[in-house]
């Protein structure tokens, strides 16, 4: 956790603790910790809009809900705090809610060297030519093909936040020359007017950015002709900063030699959609940063800040509502 | 290249430079620089043993063949110097040759950081559950899993030569507890006495040993039994370090949690190998070493050696007959 800001004070319910409202998914989050600190409540979709005006605080740890975006907008009075179980926060930032006081914290820092990790298996497994092997495996046919180096080539990594910035740090530590590209330029970082003359000569164009008006559909028809034929391209970030019909026919028409999707504009992904059978693509299910024992990790995580402010002391990972994600280093 | 030791001087033979038969395999190597500085001749399986007494020197760039384990122990003045594209040299060695002045050097320092990545590429392929996603995208399901981290796990490296160590170095660099284990204990480097300590507790065994009387058939049944169930085997070494029949009972009890073969006793695997079908068992065709550019390095690595030979200066790369590969650092 990182960018320390600060939060709303508590103010207990004349009754007793503050009232915590859960967005519930399964499996529950283990919030014993907070016993006699917190009364909690739960809610569904279906309950959110009702429970909304009664709660001090909102743990969405239904991280895959749109519920927030559409109970938000309703009467009466709103959380002082919004804490979500995940990275992103684009399902549920709306107008109404980016314009109050409420703040809002994500799980920064979570996911950070999972998704790292998952990134450098794709790289590897894309240079060793690993989907080839396990479809040659199942038809048993013995089939020598040389592999690519992995130290010596270059990578392009879009968002420089933590899950980016560990990104890069992991494929270094694999000898691969990587450049990061964030909303402005930094020391270490480029600006987007840098974008297009790094991916022209990028072999792996890897998307952590967070989704916002900037970055939506930042990966086109446009783009993708700029790449290498060579070139791959992964999305860890979020499904919309794709166009996946251009990405499709990047692939089709090989201007680019592979990709991989673990996000999607929808999800879970329909067995009917299209993107499951393009050829040289890579469809995994949002896992890239959930590691065994990732659920405890948020938990422990929200604890941990709700002590915080309960204490009165400053939150941490406040993202900025208007940018749509945790500010700073 | 490491390891020098003196080898045999030239004496070129009176009509002309020496005699360097090539034991050919497609691609040819490319010798151009040596035009003028060698008589080269070529030769295959069934005209090596006729060819043998006329050569100074023997280039095995069929690194696959066995030819000369056959033809050696024939009838005639022998070369002086044998050099093998690759890093095992189990193929060749016949009692003979091993008890006669001949020098043989191999192709060690080309393969190690391909095989590294290599096995890099398998440890979070397999920590992803890669394989899974594959089969589950084409049969268009999309079932969220848990990976695991690679960080934080341990693993045990089997083989402290230069593939060994450098494996060693690539799983360190992504977090890996790693052990090497030798054919004695050294400065970093543990002996055979510790190998059953160690594969009890590592997420990750990985051979990559030289094949000689000590290794051959090191993984059998007892080994698999020792390990975690969550732990995986990887050969990158040679095909009979691993008693397969053991492995696959051991995949199939569940005794470990997965395994990958990339080296086999005999290759190619034929299409009716049980060892394709084996569940949890990722089947690769001997490709570990070998990246895009590979043959011209070998090529290039003999030539080296070869202008070494005819300047008289000691050769690199001299392996131990007796041991079955090139001793120290």
């Amino acid at each position: 956790m990182s960018a320390a800001t600060p939060g709303p004070s508590p103010s207990p319910s004349p009754a007793g603790p503050p009232t915590l409202l859960v967005l519930d998914a399964e499996p529950l989050p283990r919030l014993g910790r907070l016993t006699g600190r917190a009364r909690v409540e739960h809610a569904d979709a279906s309950t959110l809009a009702e429970r909304l005006p009664h709660a001090d605080v909102l743990l969405v740890w239904d991280f895959a809900s749109h519920a927030v975006r559409h109970a938000w907008p309703g009467e009466g009075p709103r959380p002082r705090w919004v804490h979500t179980a995940s990275a992103g926060v684009d399902h549920l930032l709306c107008p109404e809610l980016t314009a109050s006081d409420t703040v809002v914290t994500n799980a920064r820092g979570i996911f950070d060297e999972p998704v790292a990790e998952y990134v450098a298996a794709l790289v590897l497994a894309m240079a060793k030519d690993l989907p080839r092997t396990l479809e040659l495996q199942r038809s048993r046919r013995w089939r020598h093909r040389e592999g690519q180096r992995v130290a010596g080539t270059r990578a392009c990594v879009v968002g420089s936040g933590p899950v980016g910035r560990t990104i890069a740090r992991t494929l270094k530590a694999l000898g691969v020359t990587t450049a990061l590209v964030g909303r402005v330029a930094h020391t270490g970082i480029h600006g987007p007017e840098d974008l297009d003359r790094l991916i022209a000569r990028a072999d792996w164009v890897i998307a952590a950015a967070p989704l916002t008006e900037r970055t939506r559909g930042m990966f086109d028809a446009r783009r993708f002709g700029v790449m290498q034929p060579s070139a791959r391209f992964i999305n860890v970030g979020r499904g919309p900063l794709v166009v996946t019909d251009a990405l499709a026919e990047a692939l089709d028409k090989r201007w680019i030699a592979g990709a991989a999707l673990d996000v999607f504009a929808h999800e879970p992904l329909t067995s009917d959609s299209p993107l499951w059978g393009v050829p040289g693509l890579i469809v995994s299910p949002h896992m890239s940063g959930d590691t065994v024992g990732w659920r405890d990790e948020l938990g422990v995580q929200f604890v941990e800040l709700y002590e915080r402010w309960a204490a009165g002391r400053p939150l941490l990972n406040v993202v900025d509502k208007q940018r749509g994600y945790v500010p700073g280093r």
